[in-house]
């Protein structure tokens, strides 16, 4: 029996052991995709406690906590820290088989110095344990990004942000960059409430008057041209499924018209709008060379009791299961063909699409990028040792995997760059399966450049980032 | 190289065996689930032969023997007890990677005590000794439940039925309960033959001459306080598709009424029935504090011309793949919004869901019991090695795998209890893995909890079954 | 750790190693389903590099290389033949996980006598030894399938083809058999550019005058008889979802006219012309005793700009996926229920659908043949070591894997016979894992049958070759 989550965790063979501790483990991090806040980051508040850092906003831990009939006052409710921290611990231990509890003791581990296993009967131990560690140690953010040796965090921001907070960053002298990354969701997104008064935003951050379809790429188009100014390297967009239909000029723009009057729009109006919106976005990016995240498959806010009093991102969400091929293929075509498209990222939170999406990549490789259409980490729900795995695997077998840009942590919390460890874990592992059985030539050259690649290099020169 | 079927068949790491053999192995049965008729539970009937206990009504052996090319009158038709046992023999042994070879295995060993692996060479060998356990044994209905230290049998029961056996058994002084399930698919599909007539019985059953949605909907909860009254505590429903679209009352009526007249509805009509009659018995369940199942994604009844000949229930159903994320999402929303939603158990027939399904529960979760919400066990054609790790490792990594209900058998058969033994080997070979590579914490009382839960305690907590 | 890719690859345990070796490795091969050349067979030219047989026209190695951001040129352009196998050199030490890894360093052990691994710093050495192999020995298309073991050769051939080269082939005293098969995509496909063209060239090959959609099936029967009398046994379509749909003949001939006009067709009118035509078909081959293949969801041609410039089968196809499951057991069912279903083989190309094609099969088995309706080997994008282990769980899961068909190449390829070792050694390693955890009972008579069996016997069973 191995010992619990150890300096091998994850690692069974001696190549996984070898790979990892020879290879993986001193990289730095470049997080190219996450939801930090610019703000918190540059205020650099040290938290109030565990309960703080780990429970104030982690809708992960929450989900856990509801689903072991923890009621809603000690996940967002005005339970105590103390009793939020016990509820939490209460769950974990009986959290067999998820990422929580390796992302739990890991932080614990690597933040707090903690060895133990979380559950009812040691967490007034580790509670109070912890809480002195926070109490005589610096739990900061900046401080938490540079211990965890990250070198590029990248944000994930509106088209109308005054990217403020990176500018001030940007002027002071921190061993990383906060990068902005452009998600112009709500300019899409014309089915939604508050498209309007979106779209006035919009306006306003560009100094157009937005009247037609052009505007809104006009004013897109001017936005994203500050974005690259203050770094931006990247744009994500999330799509609950993939809209593709082509429109005339003429009826965007009374699609767009009924839309600001607020009348309700035919599906198939409303992916005409996305459509053409998209494709010039597309244009842009491939234009001041950034690469395109698409996020697939999310089905937001199925509750509507909880969106009600909670609102978004607070743990109801869960993966839907459209058809996706037919349209992406469209979509992509339609850039290429004009010599538009640009490199892209494609996820997908349903792993039953993992093999048309690691099979789309082939259809528009080029050689304007090592691996220029990527297949995106396992994300969200799929960022577990099965979802992991399930992805190297599929791009293993399907594209290049030794030129993938690897793991981002698409996270919120300032403690979750374990969960890079976690991916180095996975994929050392796997890799050194496929070693000790003589399915991969070993060979140490090529294997540091491999695994050096995923770890960060990669992702440095996908993304065409300054060291 | 391990002997075959032993003690310590599917528990390879030693981890696996102390938990099997000290938590698992001795643990209740709680049936949640099955398709047993508790007719032939009360009459007790001896079975008169190997073939008549193992051959006479279960389709996933003629279904492999029909798969072997071995003719139709060894399945379901006149060739003799022995010539159908020697067909079963002769197929079970090009079966390998086939759930039935062990099942058949496990009941051997258990039930009558032969160690030895049946195939061609063996069959006459094996015939005998099995016949001879029979004709001095006891094989009835009761003894085998009783032996397979089975504390509950949930049948699936019709709402027009009188449940005059569950009756009948109440009364006996049994070691086991058998209690109803609540099963109303005839009333909601109104687009199948006998509809109508169906429509008569349920009125007749209720007492209430039903002319309208409202009447069938009174009728069907008039039903359902009388199977409460006689114990049941569970519903159980079957989407080949998941339904789900609004309507109005009017709209309703002329469907119903249309629906009644013989008349062809369209697609869309009979989704809105479906709705209102679900919604409506989703409410009345969770007034009852009863479970709701749900059973996504089975396509019956394929072969026409074998339909014709020998019904439904013979082996010729297959899996679909519709989209189900959608429809049942809005589905349980529409319920909890209003605080109608029962404790809901979702069963997927197509693994490609175990995702979605898995993730779906946690929009919908609360305090009213630990994992309100439940992701059902591998079931049917998912009852396999393979399908009960990939249901275990998706709740596990989605949901909080420690308060999972566990597994039913779905069975017609007395000796597939060793179904339950198959569940628990397969679990605690996948937990022993976990523990054994140090990727879960070794704590004896935690881990005792767990796996008792699984196996037996959270079901009758979950269920609230008086013990 | 194991030597690279030795005696033993893949063959982890024990039980492994005996199965492998002790059956599996010196059957002989039927390959009942590739695209190899009759004419380059029957011309039987040597090869001039090792550049030339391994990537003048293989699209694996071109969408690998394109994947690394390889120019065009180092691809299907002009760059020297060295130049190209340099780029694809350098291009495959980054395919960790890929089988083309995997099976260009079989083709190298085995046909080259080389057992160094391919990457950038030996490619000059292996360049030189790979010539000097194929200048000094025999590399022609004959030899490379003779020394492979192959005794079945089937092709894939249009319906309007002579056979030219098969009855010149069948006149030589060849070691193997090359037979035809029967291809009618062109005719189905009416929404297709040239379908005018086609149904001239039937017509004419069928010396038929074509005016209605009965002509299509008379003309269609007329060249099936022609490759029966040539030794045809198969024939195969590639649907890129299931087309069923009923039409009565007036409107057939309708939707057939309007097509030779060039005038757009609904879909649903597509759909009708091809179940009509797969149904008429589906007949004769039943009559005929052939198997019918059908290969599901290639999206073909994706990248419209390469598709140009290269044309078909250059690289850029990728996987779809339509929901398949009830439209292709509405066609299974239409043909079975007039006893006109034939064998047929269900080949899927996204793995999200193993489960639906695993479960269809038996809903039509029959005591025609041992498992009559087959599930294909993993197939293009699921050729790999995890989909092709999955596929054979799957079928072990859900059918009788024992009667299984086994692997075929559906290659372009006269060193891809290396392919059929690779399944080979995948199938033993799996069913040795079985063995040695005692989950299948170790009988020699019975696994020197089952595994003959799957990888040759079974094949020329099931479709009637004469050995």
């Amino acid at each position: 029996m191995n010992n619990f989550m150890d300096k091998d965790f994850l690692l069974y063979s001696e190549g996984a052991k070898k790979l990892f501790h020879s290879f993986a483990e001193n990289m730095p991090i470049c997080d190219y995709h996450c939801h930090l806040s610019p703000k918190e980051i540059y205020e650099n508040t040290q938290p109030s406690d565990i309960s703080a850092l780990w429970l104030s906003g982690d809708h992960y831990k929450w989900r856990a906590m509801r689903s072991n009939g923890i009621e809603e006052k000690y996940c967002t409710g005005d339970a105590s820290p103390k009793e939020k921290f016990f509820a939490f611990a209460k769950t974990l231990q009986f959290c067999i088989g998820n990422p929580l509890y390796h992302w739990a003791h890991l932080e614990l581990q690597r933040y707090f110095g903690i060895d133990t296993p979380l559950n009812e009967k040691t967490a007034e131990d580790i509670y109070e344990r912890a809480n002195k560690a926070i109490e005589n140690g610096d739990f900061r953010p900046q401080t938490l990004i540079e211990k965890s040796n990250v070198k590029f965090v990248c944000t994930t921001d509106d088209p109308v942000d005054s990217l403020e907070y990176h500018k001030l960053l940007a002027q002071k002298d921190l061993p990383f960059k906060v990068l902005p990354s452009f998600r112009p969701d709500k300019a899409l997104n014309i089915e939604n409430d508050g498209f309007k008064e979106y779209i006035e935003a919009l306006g306003k951050a560009a100094d157009i008057k937005i009247k037609t379809v052009k505007d809104v790429i006009a004013a897109l188009y001017s936005c994203a041209d500050y974005f690259n100014s203050v770094g931006c390297k990247i744009s994500d967009q999330a799509f609950n499924y993939v809209p593709y239909r082509e429109a005339d000029k003429d009826d965007l723009d009374e699609i767009f018209k009924k839309a600001l009057k607020g009348k309700e729009l035919k599906q198939k109006d409303i992916d005409r709008y996305k459509t053409a919106v998209m494709l010039a976005l597309g244009r842009k990016y491939k234009e001041l060379g950034w690469a395109m995240e698409i996020h697939i498959g999310a089905m937001r806010n199925n509750n509507t009791k909880m969106f009600s009093s909670l609102g978004a991102d607070t743990g109801f969400d869960s993966v839907g299961d459209c058809e996706i091929a037919q349209p992406l293929s469209r979509f992509l075509d339609a850039l290429n063909v004009k010599d538009e498209l640009p490199k892209t990222i494609l996820f997908n939170l349903n792993d039953k699409d993992n093999t048309v999406l690691a099979t789309m990549l082939g259809n528009f490789q080029s050689c304007e990028a090592e691996s220029k259409i990527q297949f995106g980490p396992a994300w969200w729900f799929l960022d577990t040792m099965d979802g992991m795995t399930s992805q190297l695997k599929s791009l293993g077998n399907l594209g290049v995997l030794g030129k993938f840009v690897g793991m981002e942590t698409d996270s919120r919390s300032f403690t979750s760059y374990a969960r890079h460890e976690y991916f180095r874990r996975i994929m050392c592992r796997l890799f050194g399966q496929w070693i000790d059985e003589g399915m991969y030539a070993y060979d140490e050259d090529i294997l540091k450049e491999i695994i050096e690649g995923i770890c960060y290099n990669n992702a440095v020169k996908y993304f065409d980032l300054e060291v």
